[in-house]
């Protein structure tokens, strides 16, 4: 059954074979836009082949890769959680700004260890396959990559002194470092590069092309590193540069292009650039990754609660007079709080879900666009903790309520921006049975809107009734999980009433009944103009 | 392309369909073996098809319960290594007691979750595909699990009172009645169903069957809940029923077929208890579940980190003259353990991840094996704990690093045990490339046998050298993952001093050379006997 391609004895099972019926090295080279596009997700795995010689499919240590980043990209969301409020301080200036400096810190280093993510699953795109030594490396460069977060913050609690700065653009380094070792490894051993890569004529191009790729973040840094010994402004600078220029760059080709019209670019540039820019990420990492967030942000608040909330024995004698149910019902609206918190994550996460059901490939716009949303998600547990300080700390509920629902229609307002992202290129992104719209567009539609609507109408109310405001959170989190149970009866109730009102307004001429005569029912209905 | 099968009106992608030919309604029934051999895995999944009607592939939906059911099973370590001890403080009886029961309270958590885990991993092999609905109640089915190791924790902090039991078992009880509404549905909408059950004529009774599965711990729970009002040690019992039964089972049944000869049972008692004992555990969730656990374990370190040991400002200048350097020198000891710590569980996870290379499915002592591994796995944060507490307090010193290397010691044993309880049955469990021993069966030995020795070696050697005791962990922590890099290096040449040994002992007759005459060098090496 195995049939092996004269071209590069290779089993003819591999995509590009399949698709093309020919070995790219035998015949003109795919442009690399196919080569991208059938690289793009996990690799094929045969699960027996290839054990023998210690060579394994990477779907396993990638989804074990993309948990570790997941949870370090949400990490720095527990010292903004854990700010401590004094009952006698109000939630004035000072609290105010230390709160905003770490909601900084935290909304960076998710977009910093998300830059190192989506550099990781390029890597992987190129690199197929793995043996022992390449798993090694790969942990090698998740433990650098656990150390940027604390390095981050470090830069952050002490933004003069160089040693700060330093050490993140050495983390920064070490991850490149490492990243390099894994590129020139499987280049060394071809069998382990992507069947696509390995089959190219353009091999030492491609090697060098992609080092570079990994290279410039860490090439920036250590210009960074270097100037914050000299001057720290020009540190900053460079270090941002690392994280928004595949953005910006982005950005500004797609407006050149919107000005000055598509210009082809020569072929030999089209191969160096399009790995970078227009490379859509694998829709499988995409998931993976957003799972971890979702599943470790739904969790942190039960850690939270089993470690805390458990009443001692000698407080429940003392407190509550032996009354566990006393003891309990204090930290009753913690308890209250964790289930509207978990069910916002969860259904969030659904919602993704469905959303994700329908996408074939991710865009790099909808890539953004998602890391923004899963970034205030993580910002959900925020929303819990201030929830459940409200039965210690009566005042400031109302902009405690406003900032839970600010927090949650950001979250679910980008991801409902994800959709609107893919529904603009439909043919690349949308699987084809969702690309005309229909009914099943409708449901997307209002999954997508019901968090945002909700938490839209929840801070109206509560600049209306601000004496509720505590009443009325807590009601819209009850209340959304049911509109999900119920969204389909209620969208087909919905369009049975828009069809009613549309009939009413421009009526439809009697269809001929089977007689031939007009059908005098529906003619008495709708009156004739 | 799509053949529809006549006899079920399934597309014959289907497992079933495949390998028999036939459909099995419309031939003989499978057996209830084939069956859950055909439903083990995560179901195939067409990424087109169905999704107009709302039918998707369950993958992602188990991916992420995986996840959160692996983070909710840690979770009770934080307790443990959060444990306070003041510096003045020996490490005494009290604190030994206080340790030791928040130790068991974390294991037997770990192990009811797993039950949770392994309940739902059955339920997901009958229900092959979800629509929106399975989707919202498999997440109330999470939500009322993370309550498990909450309540659990209150019934053991609280032993006699009614209460804690009384709300561990309504948890358990809610967890089994969302799981018979899911089982409910989708015997109401049989299009749900896995392929093997929807088309297997025995419809009913495996409906029965499995509601009755679903439902038996939660009616133990129930009772443990009534007799708690009278008599506690019932309830006690009652709930230790739930937890252990199926493994006392099996291992009864396993004693008296080996005690009495197996004895076929009647094929009515088979179709029903099969399902419950012999059923394999599916690999891939196995998989995610420990990634999981290894993930949330690895990174349990970071987050502690990231939120103590950033320093603060004013202490910098307060205690440290304003040096930055001094102040994270402080903490020194702190990353270095850090670094040992993520290095084992990382390891632990690669001898994981190559083990589970080999192996096809999982035994359900298999999966009990792996279950104690990763519970000590999950004691690592312990390790590390105590690892890190040496900067402050160099007395106890030698216990502390006893207990880490016993951890290790455990942790990495019960993996060993899961490699040799697969060889006792390497037709059902391993991958048909590596029945039959040979170089890759010395090297899956060599690298899940590298940490107990490690650990056994750190041990001995501290029994010998108490004074030097920190110092032979660190060693051991650092050289272990070189020792993983040059396994297979290191493996040759023991192999090669091996066959040099047993040449010397009984030298083989030297080979007759290309020309027919003795080959002179190697009959110089082997003298003549």
């Amino acid at each position: 059954m195995m049939l092996v391609c004269p071209g590069c004895a290779q089993p003819r099972l591999l995509q590009a074979h399949v698709t093309t019926g020919q070995c790219p090295t035998m015949s003109r080279p795919q442009t690399p836009e196919q080569v991208l596009d059938n690289s793009r997700d996990y690799p094929p795995c045969k699960t027996d082949e290839d054990v023998g010689e210690g060579i394994q499919c990477s779907h396993r240590m990638l989804s074990f890769s993309d948990a570790l980043l997941s949870i370090i990209a949400t990490v720095m969301i527990l010292p903004v959680t854990h700010t401590k409020i004094s009952p006698e301080q109000q939630f004035d200036k000072s609290i105010q700004k230390l709160l905003a400096t770490r909601i900084a810190v935290y909304l960076m280093t998710f977009l910093i260890v998300t830059v190192a993510w989506a550099a990781h699953t390029r890597l992987f795109q190129v690199v197929g396959k793995i043996d022992d030594t390449l798993a090694l490396l790969n942990l090698a460069c998740m433990m650098t990559i656990t150390f940027l977060p604390y390095t981050f913050s470090l830069m952050v609690t002490f933004p003069d002194v160089p040693l700060g700065i330093f050490l993140f653009c050495m983390c920064v380094i070490a991850i490149g470092a490492v990243q390099a070792l894994i590129v020139g490894y499987a280049f060394h051993f071809p069998h382990l590069l992507s069947p696509q890569i390995r089959c190219s004529a353009h091999g030492t191009r491609y090697w060098r092309h992609i080092l570079c790729l990994v290279l410039q973040g860490p090439a920036l840094c250590l210009a960074a590193a270097i100037f914050s010994l000299f001057f720290i402004p020009v540190s900053y600078l460079l270090m941002a540069m690392v994280v928004f220029l595949p953005y910006v760059s982005k950005a500004v080709g797609w407006c050149k292009d919107r000005l000055v019209g598509h210009v082809e670019p020569p072929a030999h540039q089209v191969e160096f650039f399009t790995f970078d820019l227009h490379e859509p990420l694998s829709k499988e990492r995409v998931e993976a990754f957003s799972d971890g967030v979702y599943a470790i942000v739904a969790t942190l608040l039960i850690l939270d609660i089993c470690e805390d909330n458990v009443p001692d024995p000698k407080d429940v004698t003392e407190r509550f007079g032996g009354s566990l149910v006393a003891a309990l019902g204090a930290s009753g609206p913690r308890f209250l709080a964790y289930f509207g918190s978990f069910a916002t994550v969860g259904l969030l996460w659904f919602a993704h879900h469905s959303l994700f059901l329908h996408v074939r490939k991710a865009t790099r716009a909808m890539g953004l666009l998602n890391t923004l949303a899963l970034a205030f998600v993580g910002g959900l547990p925020l929303a819990y903790q201030q929830t459940s300080a409200f039965a210690r700390q009566p005042h400031d509920e109302l902009e405690r309520v406003r900032v839970s629902c600010a927090i949650i229609f950001l979250a679910s307002i980008f991801q409902f921006a994800v959709w609107t992202s893919a529904l603009l290129q439909p043919v690349d992104t949308l699987q084809p049975a969702v690309r005309f719209g229909g009914a099943e567009h409708a449901l997307m539609f209002a999954k997508l809107a019901l968090y945002p609507c909700a938490s839209l109408v929840a801070f109206v109310a509560t600049c209306l009734l601000g004496g509720f405001s505590t009443a009325i959170f807590h009601a819209m989190q009850v209340a959304t999980p049911f509109a999900f149970l119920l969204l389909r009866l209620l969208l087909r109730l919905a369009l049975a009433v828009l069809r009613g009102l549309q009939g009413l307004a421009w009526p439809v001429p009697p269809a001929p009944g089977p007689t031939g005569e007009p059908d005098m029912q529906s003619g008495l209905l709708s009156a004739p103009c």
